[in-house]
């Protein structure tokens, strides 16, 4: 069944206003009176409701729903800026793997510089990408997504985590390859993790002092280069494997 | 540094034949005399080789690279077909994931059909982007790509295998998320995996019952559901990280 996101509080009638949710609904799934969808709204709750009215988008509340697909830690994702439309897919793929945050940054390596319009622009668009995925894989809440138009921002931001994990290929080859499956083992649910990455040129060497200065471990990810929005992926599914699939 | 696949025997000079080779390495990496590059022959050896004449395409091979980049386990990936592009998503993410077989089957819910030339085509872009990762994330060998023109001769090539996964989402619905983590547990280096799923509508109640006929295991992958290009990844890294980085 097809669900929304809504933001707000449940009542027992809502009128959605959003419109690109009015266009899913009514235009491309064609909703009827009495057809039903899911809707989570800040709650975090899915409901299941049915179209009262579709003339005026508005659901009655039937019932809560109990299912949680939400991953039992926090992880952050920080990629460097990348070049293309690789934020967005790393956007898409990181919501459907359970993704809390994503952020980016300019990093030393980083070809494209966003500021300003274009970067608020940009974060839009990125937002708008998770809220889609996290609606098809029926997650309880839309991660958030961030860009820092400067570095200085992004540092001060790394406090709170329980760890900050830091993707860096020249320990993936020196054969560093069991801090992260170490580390995650001493972690509990309800933990904030962070993982950060660099662009296409990877980590800086001045970066990565400076990244260890806030507490960040460098871990390698195995045997083979990854590309810049492919590590992630490989993070996230290990971190899920973890804390959901392994007893 | 860059890597490039030869097909044939390593012999002390090594004049390159084939063109999208020759043409990365000089026209695009513009390779001089005495630069050097990595080759990797049938033998799956790495070597460090520099070029001894640009203008006949000759290398030297210098030394033989211990590094090998290999999953120690051989996992093939079974999907169905695919709309738009995403097998070619499919094939380049899996094979910087360490994927050693791709396999593409007309499945019940796949919108797509190819048959004859278009499929062979298809087969031919899909091994070429297969040797594109393999070459970028540095392995040893070219993950090998097959489009099954027939579900009958999919179905008679499911043997072989140590354990082969039916990625199931009912399954997954219905809680079911300890089979993979408990099956992984029991498996060790050397051993061959089939992981099958379905296309974008996932895989039908009919072939299921086939699948699990040939000794398929249905297994959840967590709480959320992900699109049937991103699935893959998930199952792929999590064998990664049970038998590359867990202790």
């Amino acid at each position: 069944m097809q669900q929304y996101f809504v933001s707000g509080k449940a009542e027992h009638f809502v009128t959605i206003k959003d419109e690109a949710s009015i266009k899913h609904m009514f235009s491309v799934m064609r909703l009827q009176d009495n057809d039903k969808a899911v809707l989570v709204f800040d709650d975090r709750v899915k409901r299941l409701a049915r179209v009262s009215d579709r003339l005026t988008h508005t659901f009655e509340i039937l019932e809560e729903l109990p299912d949680n697909a939400e991953l039992p830690v926090d992880v952050t994702i920080a990629s460097g800026f990348l070049k293309g439309d690789k934020l967005e897919f790393l956007v898409q793929k990181t919501s459907e793997l359970g993704v809390h945050t994503i952020w980016g940054f300019p990093a030393d390596y980083s070809v494209v510089k966003w500021a300003g319009t274009k970067l608020a622009k940009k974060t839009d668009k990125l937002n708008k990408i998770a809220q889609g995925a996290a609606e098809q894989s029926k997650r309880n809440r839309i991660p958030t997504v961030k860009l820092f138009e400067k570095t200085t921002d992004f540092l001060s931001s790394l406090s709170g985590f329980d760890r900050i994990f830091i993707a860096y290929e020249e320990a993936a080859k020196a054969g560093e390859n069991s801090t992260l499956a170490r580390e995650l083992a001493l972690l509990s649910k309800g933990c904030k993790i962070l993982f950060i990455f660099g662009p296409e040129g990877g980590i800086s060497p001045s970066e990565l002092a400076v990244l260890e200065s806030y507490g960040g471990l460098k871990v390698g990810l195995g045997p083979r280069i990854m590309r810049a929005e492919t590590a992630p992926l490989f993070a996230l599914s290990s971190v899920a494997y973890v804390f959901e699939l392994m007893p």
